[in-house]
Parts: C-alpha cells; sequence; structure tokens
C-alpha cells in the first residue's frame, strides 16, 4: 500500500540496472490530484546532494507532480554534472508524464561520489512510467532499499481520508534527519503551509530522534504530497497526528532495522528543564560508543550513561541524577542505586531512563547498540 | 625513568589487591622538593569522580608534595562515601610521608560506580611508600595501567633540567581530555603560575587533540610538578616546548594503544578560517563512525569525510572542499579527485588532509578506526 494507500496517487518500482546485482532501484510515485500540494524537510548537512539541491527548488512553489527516487547512487559529491544528471532526471519524468520538470522531485540514495549511470537511469524512468499503478506503492518502498533488510511502510486511515508512505534507512541516522528517503502522501484536501507545518512539527519529534550512528547524510529527504482526492480537508490536528503516527511508526521500521544492530534502545529523558535540554542530554546518552557496546553486552553499565550525561550543558546537578535500565533504577542520586544484578537485558529492546531532576520536561530518542557486524557491513560498503 | 627522570622525585609502584588479578595497582610519586609548585588540568565532564573533586581543590595552592594513583576502580559515581574514601587515601599518604594532605592529589582510574576496597588501598598506601625509590618511575607507569597493553612514558632534557611523565589510558579518549591520567614532573625552578601556564598550553595542542572514540572521562587528570631541584629556571618558552614534546609523545602513545584500534588516523585541517573551525572539522571528522569503519575495511571513502564536514558550522564552500588520504588528492573542488585506487592504505598510520580552502589556519586531530575489537573490548569491560 504505503504511498498508494492515499486515492489519487500511482506508483512503480522497476530494476533499472542502477545496482550491478540487478535488484529493484527506480521508484516513482505520481500525484494525479485533484491537487498537487506538497511540503518537504531536508538534510542539515551543508554538504547536500544533487538531488537535494535540486528538491529544495521543487518545494519552494509548494507543487509536486511526482517524485523519482533511485537507488545504487547518491549523486552526492559530484559536482555540476552531477546536477545536470538530477536535472535531466526531472526532465525525463516530466517529458513522459507530461508535466513540468519544476514539479518533480528526485531523491538519491546509495555510495557518495559517484555518477549514476544515466544510460541505464533514463531508460528506466520510461519503463517505471509504463508500471505506474494504484497498486504499485510496495513495488515502490522495495525499490528505494539500499542496506535495508526489509521495506518500510506504513499507513493510518482515518474518517474518510489517509496518510500513507515510504521509508529507507539502515544507518547512517542522525538528527536533522538521517539517510533516509521518505515519500508520504495523503488524499487529504489541504495547502502546502498546512503540510509544511504539520510535517515540520512530525519530523521533530520522529526521524529528527531517531540517532542509530549520529552520522548524518548528505541525501536525507521527506515529502509529504496531497492529492486532495478525498474532497476531505480534516481538521489541523487531527491531520497533524496522523502524520505523525506514520512518521513515528516509519522511524521505528528504520531503528529496527539499523545495520548490524542487536538492541533497539530508548532513552528517555525525563524532569529536564527544558525540551532542549532532554533532547541534548538523550543524543549525548544515545551516541555514547562505549555505552552502545555495554549495551551490546547486555550489561547494564549506567556509570556509561551518567559520564555521557556529564558532557552535556543540560541544567543538572550530579548527585541528583537517577538512571533507570530496563525498569531497575540502578543509579539514584549520582551513585549506586539497586541492584544492577536485577536488570534483565535479554531482550531486543532496551529502554533507559534518565531523571535530571532539574523540570518537568521530556524527550525520547531511539537509537542501537554498538556491534562488531555494524563495523563489518560498513568497512564493506564501498569496496 | 618516567616521573623519577628530574631530580627530586620518588615513585613506586606495588599490587594492593585493587584488581581481582593480582596486577600492580597502586603508585605514589612524591617531590621531594626543595619546591613544591604544581599545575593541574582535569576532566571538563560535569559528572567528575570523587578524586576529581578532590584534586582540583589542591591544585588551589599551587602546592603539590605527592601523588598517589590507582587502577582497578575510577571512584566515580559513588557519593559521599566515595569523597571520603579519597579524603582518607589523602590522610593517610600525608601520614606516612609527614606532609599535609591537602598537598596530595589523589588519582583513580577503572570501573565507575564501584567502591574502592579500602582495605587493601590504604595498607597499600604503607607497601608503596616503604619503596619508594629515585628508580620508581617504571613501576609507578605499570601500575596505573588498565586496559593499556604497554605502560607509556616520556622523558625530554634539557641543559640542567628535565621534564618527564606517564600516561595511562587506552579508550574513551575525548577532548577536555580522555579517561587518561598523566603526572609529569620537572626539576626546573618554575611557580605554580609558569607550570599551569606552559601545562594548559601543551593539552590544548596534545591530549586535547587525541579523540580516540570522542567519550569523555570523569576521571581524566593531567599534572605537572616541579622539584626545583636542578635549580635551573628555564625560559618560558624553551619549558612550555619540552612539557609540549613531553604530552606530544605520550598522547601518541595512547593513540598507538587505543583499544581494539588497528590504524592511527592522523586528521589534519588545513587552510581553515580560525583554528577554531579546524578544531571542529577535525574532530567531527575523527568522530565519525562510519568514516572509521571505512578505514578499518582500507577503504578511502572520502565521502564521509565530506559528509563530516558538512555537519559542522566552519567556514567553507562544498565545492571548495579537497581531501587527500595517505597522500592521494581524492576529493577535488567537492567532488570526485585523483583515482583512489592509487590510495595506499596497507599501514598502521592513516593521514588525511581536509583542505577547507577558506583561510590559513590549521589543526591536527589523532584518532583510531573504529574495529570489532573495540567493539568486543567494551562490550565485556564490566561483565
Amino acid at each position: 500500500m504505503s504511498v498508494t494507500a492515499a486515492k489519487g496517487f500511482t506508483a512503480a518500482g522497476i530494476a533499472a540496472g542502477i545496482k550491478e546485482n540487478g535488484n529493484p532501484d527506480l521508484a516513482l510515485v505520481v500525484n494525479n490530484g485533484p491537487r498537487r500540494a506538497a511540503a518537504g524537510v531536508f538534510t542539515s548537512n551543508r554538504v547536500k546532494a544533487a538531488p537535494v539541491l535540486w528538491s529544495e527548488q521543487v518545494l519552494k512553489s509548494g507543487q509536486v507532480s511526482a517524485v523519482v527516487l533511485n537507488s545504487g547512487g547518491a549523486n552526492a559529491c559530484t559536482g555540476p554534472k552531477g546536477f545536470q544528471d538530477t536535472h535531466a532526471t526531472a526532465e525525463k519524468v516530466a517529458e513522459v508524464l507530461g508535466r513540468g520538470a519544476i514539479e518533480v522531485a528526485v531523491c538519491s540514495t546509495g555510495l557518495i561520489g559517484v555518477l549514476l549511470p544515466m544510460d541505464k537511469l533514463l531508460p528506466g524512468v520510461e519503463t517505471a512510467a509504463a508500471q505506474l499503478s494504484e497498486h504499485g506503492g510496495e513495488k515502490a518502498a522495495i525499490a528505494i532499499k539500499t542496506t535495508d533488510t526489509v521495506h518500510k511502510t506504513s499507513v493510518v486511515t482515518k474518517d474518510g481520508w489517509t496518510v500513507g508512505g515510504m521509508a529507507k534507512g539502515a544507518g547512517m541516522l542522525a538528527p536533522g534527519l538521517a539517510t533516509m528517503l521518505v515519500v508520504l502522501t495523503t488524499d487529504a484536501e489541504l495547502d502546502s503551509a498546512t503540510l509544511d507545518k504539520a510535517l515540520r512539527a512530525a519530523t521533530k519529534v520522529t526521524f529528527d530522534r531517531v540517532d542509530s550512528d549520529g552520522c548524518m547524510s548528505t541525501n536525507d529527504t521527506v515529502l509529504l504530497l496531497a492529492s486532495g482526492a478525498s474532497g476531505v480537508t480534516p481538521e489541523y490536528e487531527e491531520f497533524a497526528d496522523a502524520v505523525r503516527q506514520v512518521c513515528d511508526d516509519l522511524g521505528q521500521q528504520l531503528i529496527r532495522d539499523a545495520e548490524g544492530a542487536s538492541k533497539d534502545i530508548k532513552v528517555e529523558v525525563i524532569n529536564a528543564a527544558t525540551e532542549d535540554d532532554a533532547v541534548e542530554v538523550g543524543r549525548s546518552i544515545a551516541r555514547n560508543n562505549l555505552l552502545k557496546c555495554a549495551i551490546h553486552g547486555e550489561d547494564p553499565n549506567w556509570g556509561r550513561v551518567l559520564s555521557a550525561i556529564g558532557t552535556t550543558s543540560a541544567a543538572f546537578e550530579p548527585d541528583q541524577l537517577n538512571v533507570a535500565i530496563n525498569g531497575v533504577w540502578v543509579c539514584k542520586n549520582g551513585g549506586v542505586g539497586e541492584d544492577r544484578e536485577k536488570v534483565d537485558m535479554r531482550y531486543r529492546e532496551v529502554h533507559i531512563v534518565a531523571d535530571l531532576a532539574a523540570g518537568s520536561q521530556t524527550a525520547t530518542i531511539w537509537t542501537n547498540d554498538l556491534t562488531a557486524d555494524y563495523v563489518h557491513e560498513n568497512s564493506a560498503y564501498s569496496s
């Protein structure tokens, strides 16, 4: 279902030959209207891939007719030629669909610093366009996978309207988004300003708080397209809630499929003076390699949690910090708490609560453990 | 030699039984004067171990008679009892040596959140004091090891005066220092203000730029003690240079012994607008887990270098960035440069140059690759 669950959308996913192994690598998502309102959120990395630079321009009009996505190459750090390639891809989609190129967003994912094989990609656009279908959402989701072991989709259906989406990403997940490509669609009838507001509110508390390895991609893109095909204009809060649900679900799927991970770690910071403090502390804990190794070893090493908290500028007193791991308060008032032997670490889910005892704000960051498999996968990626 | 290379110092290293495996775990360094000037630099982690809190107070007077160091336990996050234990340790040293406790610095290293076995540590102080010797520097350096595979010492001798030192540390190395304990001694005749100036200038460009895994310890301490026993007062610049040399040498030894590392990576940032920019960019590159995995796999993945640069606030234009790996400019003007096949990655030393093309400032950060061995070592540390 994914991007074709909402009315007014067709999609396709095919193997264009960009990937040498012959796996699907090209996806097309088309908004058939009647409306073509859209919003987008992009990587905050200052080294942006050509498709990000292009799509940022496309989104300025608040109108998107189609999204073309490829795996098998990020088209990042590819200079003027890379940008020309992105432009040519959008032109090709526009030509095939009979739309304007400036309404075609482009997303790419894969290795940085390699030009895309345009002799395969452009014919692939024609093939994909010929296969566009109201049932093509699944195939599109499959075609954008890189090291993902599974494809990721999510749908929320409300009273007469729907929000659905697909995502790819499995590592290099970090704030300001991650190497994730996400396309969300809805048949609700809304303008681009409303979409933008709802999308930013949702990504701030979902994808922005998924931090698998602290590395930020050059290609992150989250797009939300609205066809208006349901004829329904929902209340803003209800719509924003649905978008947040889909983003949250997709974000959780990304974490569960993170490269080499054996544990999914929920870092919940409570009683912070401000939400920013809570996020800063959560991220510091989530990025601590030593802690991530300890969790991998099923070791409730709360000292590494405190050490990570100590590097932040958040409001707290060291002798008032409390830490729970899987429900056991192993650290109380900055020192030894309940017996660490009580902590059951056998399961994939690990829940760390850091109590700053400095206020009433909270935030949750999702991360993974650090494993030998992560090292192996990322040692061999481009060789 | 190490801390006893300079005249006026005695040292000892013994097995007090703090470590369950019976290895040496207690060191004592004594300044026999005639002067007892000292300076210290401590972790900037806000969660500070008891010995750090104590020694910060000791250093306020600018006078240190003795340093007692233990491995086998960090005495961090141990509450009021932990601080009492540190105090009792200083008192014991003072009693045995006939000095004031407020002139005894204390350093601890090991697992966080565990109280020290004082019934073993205090008798150990007596044993160590009985073995104090002008040749005890080596034994002291051995007694402070934790996961270090070798002990680390360095000596610079000038015209009539000497700076020597010992260090421990092998992982959890990061800015604002690392889990490193360092004691430097000199027989130069200098006041504590001069020592402080020279020590801060040296650590800023040496230990502060060693960033093995981005994790900052609760216990980092670097002390510089001056006995004045040579009767020589060197020029400030010459003295500062000698301190920097010893710190640089010890810092390099720490990197070479980092937990699980197979590559030592020198990240040199050139043509930055400011030195702060250069340090920020160097640290971002040095902390990028994906790049560190790539280097482990002998993959000159310059895209990950650019991706890391892109997350900083330093002055640069993405299309003017250049990156060399082991002398080959694999990235030019933000895009593909020389053939990456030319990069020889067979050796332990890896040299990354990031040219920001934005000014004339430079900085070098030292780090390691990320390996499965690092994961294994840090998964099993406390279990």
